[in-house]
């Protein structure tokens, strides 16, 4: 294997086997090929293009490259996985509520990278959370409790680990075939009898034209079925924030409200349809509607905030924090901004303000910066809304002056108010199967 | 200046300042960028293009990050470089014969690499020749003897030898742009006044295609005149070995023989079109037939011999290798192979026969690999010549019993027999310059 004629291959258009792609990213993984060669194949194929039979063995390399959780047989274990956007804290709801109806739920989730927030992160702004799980205390928790929250280990898939910090620093992320193969290597190490994929489109989304998020979709899928693992998509809007919260501890409060059945509605929408899926495909319910009559009854009754208590408490957290959500960390600084004119709110831009939290230090510059859980927004308002003049927009919370007022110009910037009547696009506006995909 | 939004621009087909080339070059130079993101890069521009503007920035930043032969006001400083192939020791000739005419030839030169040859691997087969002379030496000896024989030193185009060393590793070395780039900031570092370009184009050039060679002549004709030093393109054929010595000691015994007036015809004419193109660069012939004159009458006389042996002298060689070829190194064994079959030569493939010497020990596999001067071929026919059964085609010089078969294997791949008349291409196909190219 002469690593230079790989390259060569793939930069004129050809394809590598799959014993050479299994080749390559093992030798990768084991430090036998420089940095530099690889970053040169990934541009190749960036460019040049993946095909499928490349991209499985990239996945089953990737996925090989480290250990896998096994199961007793005979159960189901299904996980749901968001490709990341300006306040989704979905996960936080969704795995204690599907747990809470009798589907086990390894949930293996990401930091905060760039504009958009992580699930690891917000958890971690619940004192004492841990969620650097080894595969053993996973595999113990969801046998006692049925929900684990954890962070990609060590274990999993480091061959995705290091060729994600790569591609990372070369400029080689945005290609959907690399996406789906890492986002789908650590999926399928958990082990699962079922994945639902809530891929966002718009313009706080990594990708944000919708054709590019259902081809995404199409990709994982594939990657699913092939092994054993059934995965549904659906494709849900990020052209606005999703709920009101934005920042780490901010959104792990309205999580907790939301358990509390005290939620937005854009936020329950998503929940409610992304658990429907979850429940079908776990063999829970027969039907979608009876699937989201479970949920509301698990909801309401409050078992699916027992659920994240237990979860909390088995992971080191304080469980008080689901009775006074009140007791996270809280920013010094509040600042109110207000509308300067009466209008229509015309944009809620996701981006601005995900960026604005990076700034204002509740996010990551570089992978090892540790976020300030406290900093954020409270958004009042969706585009569409008729604002007055002088009614609330946002609340910043800042740690300091100036992140207040990188927080003040990002809600200025990111909420334009105008005459133009608004439509909102539906939330939840595809759902992809094997058997296709349909507007809803 | 963010690497990682850099690639992405260049990936996505944009392009880069020239300020942001030269700071990135600059910075990869001082090792502030690392190879990975460089090589990311570099695969982007490759596939994506570089356009005339930041061709000239990369040109110049690679110039600007080394230091720069100076001359005294008013003389004429001209240097012929070749994009390489396989027999090609016109250096060893032209050098000393263009300055026994009056001309300062600063002859800056590479070593094999891959199948092809290189002038400092032929020198150092004339025991005791040293080619890693300093910048001072080389202005000491042109101010002498008007000629010198060396490597890229440490101080010319560092930034040029740090990119070529990583796109050799990682498959970006065929870029018209980036091999135009990288030949002309060293060629430019030399101060000339005038440069020829021998570009080879067949089987046996790294660019086998004419096409291709007249673009990369064309790239690096526009850099040269940017610069003030007006370049001349010669296009030479490549698709048969030239002259009738492959390897480093045979290749350097020819040369010295067709300084002694008893070359082989091909050999003689390249060297002629491409001294006459230097002498007219140099002003010091009024017309070309005048400059073919002028050189037969050197060659004749003896003083391009002469002028070689001073640069010997001078470099530490032994001179007296110019009386008595033989006591360059000499292949143990010496096998001759011949036709099988009766018929016309329908094919002397240099490639083949370039690769057959690196595996015989006389060329590189890697960088730091210490050729074999004594291994290679003398080649008894050409493509059109017809051959008796038995006849000879070739002598395998090799240092043993392995090396002997591997070379008579060589020659039975690369000189195929059959019945076909051949009509070798032009030697000479096109002369190429400022004001157009024309078929010769």
């Amino acid at each position: 294997m002469i690593v230079p004629h790989l390259i060569a291959r793939k930069r004129d258009g050809g394809s590598l086997t799959p014993d050479e792609w299994s080749g390559v990213i093992a030798a990768y993984t084991r430090d036998q090929i420089p940095d530099y060669q690889m970053s040169a194949l990934l541009m190749a194929a960036f460019l040049r293009g993946i095909d499928d039979v490349e991209l499985e063995a990239i996945a089953d390399a990737m996925l090989e490259s480290g250990e896998r959780l096994t199961w007793p047989e005979g159960g189901v274990y299904v996980d749901k996985h968001s490709t990341g956007g300006v306040g989704d804290k979905i996960s936080l709801i969704l795995a204690p509520l599907v747990a809470s109806c009798g589907v086990a739920v390894p949930m293996m989730s990401g930091r905060s990278l760039g504009h958009t927030g992580g699930t690891l992160d917000k958890l971690e702004a619940i004192p004492g959370f841990r969620t650097a799980l080894s595969l053993e205390e996973v595999r113990e928790q969801i046998s006692h409790i049925g929900c684990a929250m954890f962070g990609q280990t060590r274990e999993i898939a480091p061959a995705d680990r290091k060729l994600y910090a790569l591609r990372d620093a070369t400029g080689t992320v945005e290609s959907i075939p690399l996406i789906a193969a890492s986002i789908m290597s650590k999926k399928l190490a958990e082990g699962l009898t079922g994945l639902v994929l809530d891929v966002k489109w718009g313009s706080g989304a990594f990708l944000p034209e919708p054709e590019r998020g259902m081809e995404l979709a199409r990709t994982m899928m594939a990657l699913g079925a092939r092994r054993g693992c059934p995965t549904v998509a659906l494709l849900t809007a990020m052209d606005r924030p999703l709920g009101r919260a934005i920042g780490n501890a901010l959104e792990t409060e309205e999580a907790i409200m939301t358990l509390r059945g005290e939620g937005p509605s854009d936020v329950l929408e998503v929940t409610y349809a992304l658990g429907v899926e979850m429940l079908v495909l776990a063999g829970i319910s027969v039907g979608r509607e009876d699937a989201r009559r479970v949920l509301r009854e698990a909801l309401e009754s409050g078992r699916a905030l027992e659920a994240f208590r237990q979860v909390i408490e088995a992971q080191g957290g304080n469980p008080a924090i689901v009775d006074d959500p009140a007791a996270l960390p809280q920013a010094a600084h509040q600042v109110v901004v207000r509308a300067e004119v009466p209008g229509i709110v015309q944009t809620v831009e996701p981006r601005t303000l995900g960026r604005a939290v990076v700034s204002m230090g509740g996010g990551r510059q570089h992978v090892d910066d540790a976020p300030d859980p406290s900093v954020g927004f409270t958004v009042s308002v969706q585009p569409g809304h008729r604002v007055t003049e002088g009614e609330p927009l946002a609340t910043v919370w800042a740690a300091d002056d100036a992140g207040a007022e990188d927080g003040r110009r990002a809600v200025r910037a990111a909420i334009r108010i105008g005459e133009e009547p608004i439509e909102l696009a539906p939330l939840v506006s595809h759902r992809v199967t094997a058997r296709g995909a349909a507007n809803r």
